[in-house]
């Protein structure tokens, strides 16, 4: 019932007018030119349509089935995946000598967008692969880099992430599962993990699982955790597959949403693991791929926000229901489409506002990380740190507001499963909680990035759009009046906010942390709206230069003053939040709630 | 796995302390002493939380199901209906002469607040039952009345309402469904009805349709809409029941929640009816219902989101992670409780002081319409108008993001169905879409009631906010600057909205549309406000007078003063987003979205 179109066009848009990724210095990014990515978007927009967005329903519908040990994907889930893996899609980013096709990360997230849009819970198997693989990536010796690797980039092997225990997901150091080291080097990883993605499936010849585990005799709590590779098949030294690992998928989970991925309790009862990285550094081998990973979770905020609107656009021109009070707009027939109404108006501009300027938000924070890994750029790497819990916070909690804003477009049918408006809103549900729930982000924020190497990537980032307002003011009054000095106002509130953590948390960091989460939205609306002004302006460049396509340029600065007039006075309600401390916050003792 | 304990000592406080009801010269609020109304209160609270509750998670596994045209209810339903029906609570504040017990309607809505929040797709049954009473009671004949009242306040017959067809839900001038006049006076129905709630189930020996209509060769359009009473069995002058009526449940609605409730598919092939009221004046006849209905809708959204705070405050207490940063709480254990945290605070202190503000206006605009119906209170009524889309479509809203935010405590075991946290947030939805889609409330409200009667009825609640403030100036430092200051800042936020509006609606509708939803919020948080500034008030004189629970009063100061200055200061976002005007929302052409 619903269909996925990839926004290839407002993709190569912030690739090209406003990133200019071609003419950046950063290795790979040359090849980048419009012709080049377009082919790529082109290729992965049609897949994601026409092979992944016909399963989503599917996957929800059927979800997966645990018989015996063996976990049954969804029908169509399996010749799709080979389908994603023979057109390359699996190894995008990755590393030529492992098979991939070495392109920046940009790019990869650019597909994946559409891949995830498309198809949440299918594209996390391929998602949860990709971080298991950088993981070995980073850390793992020659070997574990050879046996792995190759398999894992094509996703002929699977790979997940296992960290959360039944008593602890957040804290760590609580954590039960231990490893016993064995005289050959290896360890018996005995305990349970949960929420375990694609911990258990019918789609790969093997699944390299990543454990969280507590050497024995090692340091207490977070000290003490070391990180293994624990595949469900052991490998032969000729890369064949050997015996099955003493591990088991004990359950799969009912959940609200994603149901076409499967969601598993894993059973480890002295399973042979290797140790990734070196000992009791488990988290500091997590951390690397964080941001990555988060940005990704970021992502698939947006991603259920676009299809979500997509559909609900459609409906708004389709469904004929009152009149317009100006004048009727379709006078034969017996009512106007949704459309012309004020109210479905602003609730799709704050759809389509929001999900445009997410977008330019993900690919500018994915450029940064290019930039850090292939530049070994430190400020690049301080900043998307830095933006990183913005990202996953921010855009899965506006991406979750949206996703609902687009199922309220079809009244009661958005209630109905059959308009498949109610998926979109339960799958995006789960990306505010995964990956560090959204306020474990805002605690990251406040608590860490904040100041950082003595804060010196908020400053950046506030030199940036400093520079950026100072640099365009004075040459268009409408381009100043309409985005640049709601910019400054807003960059301005998130200044005022940093200030009052500095002067109040100091003596009690309370009063920080009960505005971590408020800083979080109001740091990610001044992002949204720096990156707003950037597609301002790089759309009156375009214009100026005398566009074949006006019309797309025009909308982009319509929807771009949306965002400024509408979205960004919520910085001013953020930052009454957070100087209101922590008074009001810590006021009660936990009995009398 | 989850638990419901109803507030009643927060309802006793706010019929008590807050509206005096028993002081009040409404008719049958003398009796309503707090002994009286603590001994309703009590009862109800515990067939809630040990009827109604534990059947909450049954309907959802469940569902109903519709096998051969006879539809089934989950396991347990019919025993707990029949227990409500034996404890009277059917008729609670429906007339003595058709067997309910004459209660006011502010004690109905006390008791339904608890029967919804236990089980809000079973309290659906009761409720529909006694919206289509209240209609028959309001324009039925004498003999309507004796034939149908009495088996519906008893809830022996079950009723519904049918409104919406495939193809118009809001624009109801749109129906097909037509009634062809027979010599008998009845009236053959021919159509077919969609979302029906409770259409057919097994829970009663008859169900009792009312049904719009239009009479064949009627007025074009909403002008030509009758109502009728449809009954699935036709009744006989004896009262015995009579043959099937030519009407019956085509499919049940696959939905994101409310499982327990049955979502029907009605078809009509020439049934029997009678009218209800005058010919063409179905719509007036409907919007008798509306205010009561869209209260009751309204206390929905509060409900779940009760139901839900509940238990994550438990898991919030429960729950060892991580620890407090300025020094561990629960030294001896592995971990602090999760509600040591600053951020979880935050997150519990907006959802504690929305649903209390929340539940002071739900039982204030109960007792508006008993002040409407009971004294016909012109004034009175007038406001309750006003404030109905507020209550409907505000509550709703912030009650589903308040539940949303319950079961995000819960991190990743939120979102397990095992949890039950995910139901409540799936039933939740529906509050904010049926019975007038939120975005139906705000052109209600704004584009109707706003300017009814010259405005008089919103000046009288801007006089209230202002005489409120003026009368309790002065006393106390901390109230005025905590309470009272805010209160009026927010209370002017909403007059300048008004203001624009007036100056800027008259030339171009739009801009006063396109700020509808903004202005319904800002609207509501302005009423919680006076609503938190009235239980501060109350909180205040009870300590003042030596209460032998000092921490009940203060922490319901503290709730206050959190709301005020961390929910209250949304009222200027609103204020800026509505003030921006059309030109941002309607900027685009459609083929440009």
């Amino acid at each position: 019932m619903t269909r996925y179109t990839a926004p290839t066009k407002d993709t190569q848009f912030l690739l090209h007018d406003v990133l200019k990724v071609s003419g950046q210095d950063v290795p790979g990014y040359a090849e980048l030119d419009p012709d080049f990515t377009g082919a790529i978007l082109e290729e992965a927009g049609k897949i994601s349509a026409e092979v992944l967005h016909p399963l989503n329903a599917v996957g929800d519908t059927e979800g997966c089935h645990l018989e015996n040990g063996v976990v049954r994907t969804p029908t169509g889930f399996k010749a799709a995946f080979d389908q994603v893996k023979e057109g390359g899609w699996t190894g995008l980013d990755m590393p030529e000598e492992f098979g991939g096709q070495n392109m920046p990360y940009v790019m990869g997230t650019a597909v994946g967008e559409y891949f995830s849009a498309a198809n949440h819970a299918f594209t996390m198997y391929q998602g949860l692969t990709h971080g298991a693989a950088s993981a070995i990536l980073a850390h793992g010796s020659d070997q574990q880099k050879a046996t792995y690797l190759p398999k894992m980039v094509a996703c002929d092997w699977t790979g997940t992430m296992n960290l959360t225990e039944p008593h602890c997901g957040t804290d760590l150091g609580l954590m039960r599962t231990r490893a016993e080291p064995q005289a050959d080097g290896s360890y018996k990883i005995t305990g349970q993990k949960i929420f375990i993605s694609a911990g258990e499936h019918d789609m790969a010849d093997n699944i390299i699982h990543l454990v969280l585990a507590k050497i024995v005799g090692g340091p207490e709590g977070i000290k003490g955790v070391s990180l293994f590779i624990v595949p469900k098949f052991l490998v032969n030294e000729d890369g064949s597959l050997g015996a099955r690992n003493a591990l088991a998928c004990g359950k799969i989970e009912e959940k609200m949403g994603i149901h076409g991925n499967s969601t598993c309790v894993m059973n480890y009862d002295g399973a042979t693991g290797w140790l990734l990285g070196e000992e009791h550094k488990g988290m500091r081998a997590m951390f690397t791929m964080m941001n990555e990973a988060r940005l990704g979770v970021g992502m698939q905020g947006l991603c259920q926000a676009d299809v979500a609107y997509q559909n609900a656009l459609d409906y708004a021109k389709e469904r004929l229901q009152g009149r317009d009070v100006t004048g009727a707009k379709n006078p034969d027939g017996p009512a106007d489409p949704l459309i012309v109404h004020p109210d479905i108006r602003r609730n799709l501009m704050d759809q389509k506002s929001f999900i445009e300027g997410a977008r330019g938000f993900l690919l500018w924070g994915a450029s940064l990380i290019d930039r850090a890994h292939r530049n070994e750029d430190k400020a690049a790497d301080g900043l998307v740190s830095l933006l990183t819990p913005v990202i996953k916070g921010f855009l899965t909690d506006k991406g979750y507001d949206s996703t609902v804003q687009a199922q309220q477009v079809f009244g009661g049918h958005g209630y109905i499963e059959e308009t498949g408006m109610s998926q979109f809103t339960r799958d995006a549900r789960i990306a505010q909680i995964y990956e560090g729930a959204n306020g474990v982000q805002a605690l990251d924020l406040v608590g860490r990035k904040l100041a950082a190497d003595g804060g010196k990537h908020v400053m950046a980032f506030f030199d940036l759009v400093k520079n950026f307002a100072k640099e365009n003011a004075g040459q268009d009054e409408a381009f100043d009046r309409d985005f640049l000095e709601p910019l400054k106002k807003a960059s301005k509130d998130l200044q005022a906010a940093g200030m009052y953590f500095m002067q109040n948390g100091m003596k009690n960091p309370n009063h920080a942390l009960a505005g971590s989460y408020d800083f979080m939205h109001l740091f990610g609306h001044v992002c949204l709206g720096l990156m707003w002004a950037r597609m301002g302006k790089a759309a009156m460049e375009a214009l100026a230069a005398g566009t074949s396509d006006p019309e797309f340029y025009q909308t982009k600065l319509a929807t771009g003053r949306y965002y400024m007039a509408r979205q960004l006075p919520a910085t001013g309600m953020h930052l009454a939040r957070i100087m209101s401390g922590a008074d009001t916050v810590m006021a009660l003792e936990a009995a009398n709630f």
